[in-house]
C-alpha cells in the first residue's frame, strides 16, 4: 500500500491505445493510456466506463453526439452505448473500469488488447 | 451523459468531511469531498477505497505507518485496513468506492455522514 504518482506512470510507457492497470479495488480497475489518431466504433455490453481526462482534449463521438473532454473532466459512458475515441493530439487519460472489460468490446481489430500490463 | 468537470463541481460546496457523489458506475461512486482536521480512526469491512488527490497535501495514518499524498497521488486502501486521513490544511480529493459504503465504517461518530449529496 503505497502513493501511486500518476505523472510518474505515464512517464513509464510512450505507446498509444495500450492501457496500463496502475490499481486495483472491488473488481475494477485503474488504468492509464496515451492515446492519439481515432480508435474503433464499440460498446461493452455489462460494464460502464470512466474517461478522466489528465492532459489534452479526448472528442467521444456517439451514434447521436459528439462530446469533448478537457483536462479536469470526466465522462461515464453506460453500458451498451456505442462510442469512438478520438484524440487529434496525444491524450492521458485516467479510465475507470472493470477488471474483465474487453478492450473493443465485442469487435475484434488490430487495436484490440488481451493483456493489460500493470505497471 | 455529459462531461462533469471537477473544479466547477468543487465549486458547489465548501463544507469539510461531507463527500458528494458527481458519478455512479458498476455498482461504484465517484465522489469529490473537501477536507480539513483530523477525521476519525475507522475502516470498511468490506470495501477497498480510493484516495486520488486533486488538491493540497493528505496524510493517511495506519496502524503501522503514515502515508503522505500529494496533488496527482492516489492511494487505494484495501477492505479492513484501519485508517485516519488528516489534511493540515485544506485538500481537495476524488473518491472511489462501493454506491453502499458507510462514511466511517461501523464506527458512529459526529462526522458520520448517512446520505451523501449528488452533484
Amino acid at each position: 500500500m503505497k502513493a501511486i504518482n500518476i505523472n510518474q506512470k505515464f512517464s513509464l510507457f510512450n505507446e498509444h491505445w495500450s492501457p496500463k492497470i496502475i490499481g486495483e479495488l472491488n473488481g475494477q480497475d485503474v488504468k492509464l493510456a496515451k492515446i492519439k489518431g481515432e480508435f474503433v466504433w464499440h460498446d461493452h455490453k455489462n460494464e460502464d466506463e470512466l474517461f478522466y481526462i489528465i492532459k489534452g482534449t479526448l472528442k467521444l463521438e456517439f451514434r447521436d453526439k459528439m462530446v469533448t473532454l478537457n483536462e479536469g473532466e470526466m465522462l461515464i459512458i453506460p453500458k451498451g452505448v456505442e462510442h469512438k475515441p478520438i484524440a487529434d493530439e496525444e491524450v492521458w487519460v485516467l479510465l475507470f473500469e472493470p477488471s474483465n472489460i474487453k478492450h473493443t468490446g465485442d469487435v475484434e481489430h488490430e487495436l484490440t488488447k488481451e493483456y493489460f500490463e500493470k505497471i
